[in-house]
């Protein structure tokens, strides 16, 4: 990405005059056309009607499809749109019923909202270890298979840190096994360049307002046919179903089996153009321009005394990571918040496997995204230099 | 209502300057302070970011709680925040984790969405008889209470015609019974003055988009705390539970159970603008202004040759439902919509137990709100006795 695509990305970017944001790890910063696009529908919605104006929009909506199957290199009736990425991985986790007797794979670096489910299930849940670098050991994972495994589950980014998961080797694993790989990819898409063909995983989950920069409230779930043909949604409505007659119904052939009826539609339109937005700016050169700013932060960061960073793997993200001996994180967060510098906080009950392991309480979130610039990052370390010192 | 009421709400209420609204039970028309309250808050998210926003609006989304605790007569810890009515629902239906052997009890009008649950589950699903008035028969819902029979799960008004089913008198047998009691108010919020107490309900589902005239994508959940503490949410995240040891997850006490972390936050302070607009203008007024109406429609549809109403029940509210001899409905609706009147069809697949009942396939229904007028109806009255003479 040149000098003049960021000046051009950041006009774009209403927020980027106000804040410093460095929590896109969080919510990012929405582009103009983005928030227009929700804005213009929400006033076409309230002069001519809620249903009308999607009857107005039926080919802009089907086009949001579309964009996520370009995005994700899938088929169109591969797609479902839902209204977070919690609902996108609930619908397939719970879908596939796993009970005591089964057993789940998932990664030290899990995130809360997948783990409580897993321990609902009532399923064994093992941990596959972490191999030198802090990523998921694959030779690890391919130990642990056994005829009881019903499920590999990881994600591909966690919530806490730098590390991109090996999901491609996941993958292999899991096809060769004949285990569904479901990944959440909550906070990989929109930074790294997903292909659901390369990543061989049978149900992807997504969400609109993070990487992507889309509208909150909006999420999108890739499932594989294969999976999706033996997967009876855990809750149906008459959008995943038909009523066809009063003692029968018949379930949706397509993704969308997995959507329910009523949606935000105004920011379903958003999502879209995120999509579209972020195809047009090309996903290897969002990743390339992301990881060079987040290896550079980590580079400032590291040169200040005290300071630790936490980021682990072997392929590493705009997700960094950091603590400061002696001063709490919300200390830090608060005099960053101050300084018009927005970041974030990852407490021990968001990775309990991973923050117990590598005995963490909390860290510091800073998460770049290819509008921030090299000025932010050195406005981040200035500032941390001047809380350390106090 | 006064007529300078009305002036007043139809002038806060840009669509009424652009089209005749008569699907109200679609999603209605929102008024100004509710589009412009979203729109504000998505400008705001887009300069400050998405969590940082949602941080400097805690207290007003910590009120929306309270809007729909006054709405419902309810408490603040018995609401919980979803995206639609059908994942309020849902949350409670699946929750009680009802199969073979256990019995449902239903109304006949129910709604098909609510249906393919039931029938899903596998439990035994008794449809009760309706009254001489169309209306649930409470007595044969009486009759069929035996052991078995572990819900009693009804609408309070149908998506298919005007309706009210009485939902009181079901409360009443319900809670001697000991049963729990689901009532479906995706109809009735916003059009119907409740009230939990009065209602005796153990859960009440309801959306934003309809008579509260809010967004779409909004939806809100009420659960009684005795039928909440024995309900573990089918679903579970990091938000409804909290990931407290790696091994041990605990579920919130309140009805924020039954939510998800993520949500549409611009949608959600709509939903509590949209909520309080309706109290300031007060739902007993509401109730009277939109029945009025409604029957003064219905009315004028009866006298005119071969237009046949279906609206049945003692009570009747703000929908009205019929059909043309020899005019199918989609022509009617296409027809109406050419002449900027909305309104909509219900179709047989969205009511079988009542439709099959009745050997109805579709009605065009035009449903009121309080910012309709006597002039609209009777354009709607001309325009159907238009489409009838050709």
């Amino acid at each position: 990405m040149r000098d003049d695509d960021v000046v051009r990305l950041r006009a774009e970017t209403p927020g980027c005059a106000e804040v410093v944001h460095l929590n896109n790890a969080g919510s990012a910063l929405p582009p103009a056309p983005v928030t227009d696009a929700v804005i213009d529908y929400l006033r076409t919605e309230s002069v001519l009607g809620g249903y009308e104006a999607a009857d107005a929009a039926a080919d802009r909506l089907e086009a949001v499809y579309a964009s996520l199957g370009r995005l994700l290199n899938a088929g169109v009736d591969d797609i479902a749109l839902t209204d977070n990425a919690t609902r996108s991985w609930q619908a397939v986790f719970y879908a596939l019923r796993l009970g005591p007797g089964d057993k789940i794979l998932t990664c030290r670096s899990e995130y809360a909202g997948n783990a409580i489910a897993y321990l609902q299930s009532g399923a064994t849940v093992e941990v596959v270890g972490d191999d030198e670098t802090g990523q998921l050991d694959v030779a690890d994972l391919e130990r642990r298979i056994d005829d009881r495994v019903k499920l590999i589950s990881i994600n591909h980014v966690p919530t806490q840190g730098g590390l991109v998961n090996p999901a491609e080797e996941v993958g292999a694993v899991a096809e060769r096994a004949g285990i569904p790989f479901l990944l959440d990819a909550c906070q990989s898409a929109g930074q790294l360049d997903l292909d659901v063909t390369r990543l061989r995983c049978d149900a992807l989950s997504g969400t609109g307002r993070k990487y992507l920069r889309g509208p909150r409230g909006t999420g999108f779930l890739y499932v594989h046919p294969r999976l999706r043909a033996r997967l009876e949604p855990a809750m149906l409505d008459l959008h995943s179903a038909a009523w066809t007659e009063p003692g029968k119904y018949e379930i949706l052939d397509s993704a969308r089996r997995f959507e329910v009826w009523e949606r935000n539609i105004a920011a379903t339109l958003g999502l879209g153009v995120a999509v579209d937005y972020a195809l047009a700016i090309g996903l290897p050169a969002i990743e390339e321009r992301l990881t060079g700013l987040a290896a550079r932060l980590r580079g400032l960061l590291s040169g200040i005394d005290g300071v630790s960073l936490h980021d682990q793997g072997k392929r590493q993200c705009g997700i960094v990571t950091f603590s400061v001996a002696g001063v709490p994180a919300d200390k830090i967060k608060t005099r960053l918040s101050n300084a018009k510098i927005n970041t974030s906080i990852v407490h021990r009950s968001s990775a309990q496997y991973d923050f117990t392991a590598r005995n963490l309480q909390e860290t510091v979130r800073a998460s770049v995204h290819y509008y921030n610039t090299d000025d932010e990052l050195r406005l981040l370390a200035e500032e941390v230099e001047r809380i350390k010192q106090e």
